[in-house]
């Protein structure tokens, strides 16, 4: 079942490497079926050069194998969380890519200093709170979703306009309308941790992106008046 | 028409990601022909892989599509108003190049503190300031380019010494006799605020380039004294 | 002899530039056969172009060569003491990989910040002191691995638990069961230094990974309770 | 004549891109002759993709073109008073790699911070000054040589022991006893000038390698008691 999404998820694994996003198995991708409620990820802790488009598993949202014959990601209770709870993504994306992970290490929220940043994230990527014993002991995969689902309801911030999140101590997951473009938000993010950290270790006064330039960047490339590409 | 501009456009955006100036389409290469004063663009949001040098766009200096089925740039009106102000280039190049876009970030002029600067940039390479709110609604990109130009002439900077600005809290621009100087003036910008970031991080105290360096390093390989190649 | 051995050490040899561990011939990998008691490393300053799998020097833990026509790596007292004294592990590597190498001149352990540092190593990787006049006159390359036994049994570290040492002023050197394991481990310790110093830097104030989350990383992947990957 | 040592000479050229010390044409690489009294090298400004062995320039120390249809590099000058002031050397190269040219801006020393560096430079880097006025209008690359020469006299370094030194505001030469050891020193000042870099910022007490140490590692690969690698 879902072989064409299985392809998907597969080629989206394999732009991980490839983007320099991660090394050896640091990473995961799923995308989502809606027709079947089910998703596609990648197997626990194969090697990139190894795996096949029909290693990858199928998994329901109550983290059941509906189909494959190998474990799927360790980290597959997170990604079942946030479909649950974010209708509008097709696909996650975790990585432990180096910029996003310092940000997480550091414990903090991403600003906008500038309209890379706003071409892809509509303000602040929020750095979500390290789990409480309880939380792990009660299933810490699962608890992990819980967490960034707290986050972006206690802040207000609709997920489909800040596609990402970072766990402290940890590593980012984004996500998009589909596994390919999860994929691009986990480069986007990435880059701008990088540019975000010198912008400020160069002028430590310099200031966040004015919201009239952020509005424009992230407005020009997404919603009803946007003009950026090859429209519809 | 202009089938080998078109050629050397094409080939001149594929270098930003070969030489790790761009990721995805966060880039754009013009090119300007004097005979039909129009120009020559990369078309807005398309992949570089896919791209083909028949999808270059010829606009005109109003912005009007002279020839192409797909849209320009979406930063078109920029190149326009640069063409336009700057009579003597004949390429201009955008990038999100990470580097240049932290010192964009960061609000900076780039001082010339090495020869690798002076090589190319006759002076500080200027940061230009944000626009406005009017400036944003009147036309975000062909205000944009007034912006540089206005940059250029308050403070008296000739654009043929000094080929490139930075916008704040946002990227480069670099431009030259062509598409392909267009481009090596993007890769040696980038290069010189990185050597330039590290320098000042490395000794708070080191100085700028003494003028009588910035003149001889300019002047070996510009201007009607240059000894620099194997020029005439 | 052990020319299955021999072909995964130099495997594991080649694997150093590809992973960008090492420049040149700046790092070196052994691995332990416990049946003969013998170790396979490579030769010294014998460039990695040319090098082939005949070519690795079979040693005894006397550092009598048992076989081969090239000298041994000259780091080869250094293997083995540790092979004598950590009977658990069956591969080393020593590498000046920049970031371990940093952290090595800086002389400062590598506190785990996150969970990349987790997975891996289950706290901070000691820096060993540097060696007396002494040491280094009673035989540099020996009494280096004495040292580096020296930290870990006055620290009481596992040296299965924190598969790896900083040597002050030098550089890492990383084990695991086997030459890849080791590699892969030289290739994380790089990693969590490069990362570790970022997230310093960007947040002085940034605290070590919670005991309660550097438990779980480590041990859902290590140990009898593992549920990582595909199982045995 | 001297084809042997073009195609050295080339193929070391060739080697700067490919290690990643030169963008475009910023660099160059001379071999010398003891027989003919003559040295080859790199034409100027020629890029390296259209570069072929035949193009190389035979010199003599007076800076006459021997042999060549191109003009040698702008440089030639100070590969010259290198070649007459420092006779054990065989080649040459400069470049304006990324971390010796931030040393070089900075306008330091770079000490020896460990034993990468004690490896093959046998204490400090020394950084030279800056030139005059009466000294760019003498003749600006002849002067730099003298410089550089006036560097190591006043300061009693032997330049077989330190090959290399970092020009204020400008960047690095190298120096060994062929092409390809001149190359490899090149690489390895960039390299650790990267390393003491980040060591400093990382541990602003850190200290320089202790003399023993030094003395260990740098004598341990030069000199007659050697014993890395194959020996003769």
């Amino acid at each position: 079942m879902l072989e064409d999404l299985k392809e998907e998820v597969f080629q989206a694994n394999l732009e991980l490497p490839e983007r320099g996003l991660i090394k050896y198995t640091w990473g995961n991708v799923s995308a989502f079926d809606k027709a079947s409620q089910c998703f596609v990820i990648k197997p626990s802790g194969v090697g990139y050069a190894e795996m096949k488009a029909s290693d990858m598993v199928v998994v329901d949202l109550d983290n059941h194998v509906v189909e494959g014959d190998l474990n799927p990601s360790s980290d597959t209770p997170t990604h079942a969380v946030l479909y649950k709870n974010f209708p509008e993504i097709g696909g996650i994306v975790h990585t432990h890519s180096t910029w996003a992970t310092i940000w997480a290490q550091a414990g903090l929220d991403v600003p906008a200093m500038g309209t890379t940043h706003a071409d892809t994230f509509f303000g602040s990527v929020p750095c979500a709170r390290v789990l409480t014993q309880d939380e792990i002991d009660a299933g810490y995969e699962h608890e992990t979703g819980n967490v960034i689902v707290e986050t972006f309801r206690e802040r207000g911030i609709n997920p489909a306009d800040v596609p990402g999140v970072l766990l402290h101590g940890h590593g980012p997951f984004t996500w998009g309308k589909d596994a390919s473009s999860a994929v691009m938000n986990a480069v986007v993010l990435d880059e701008v941790c990088k540019m975000n950290y010198y912008t400020r270790q160069l002028n430590s006064y310099a200031e966040e992106l004015p919201k009239r330039v952020l509005d424009k960047h992230y407005l020009r490339k997404h919603g009803k008046n946007a003009y950026y590409g090859q429209g519809k």
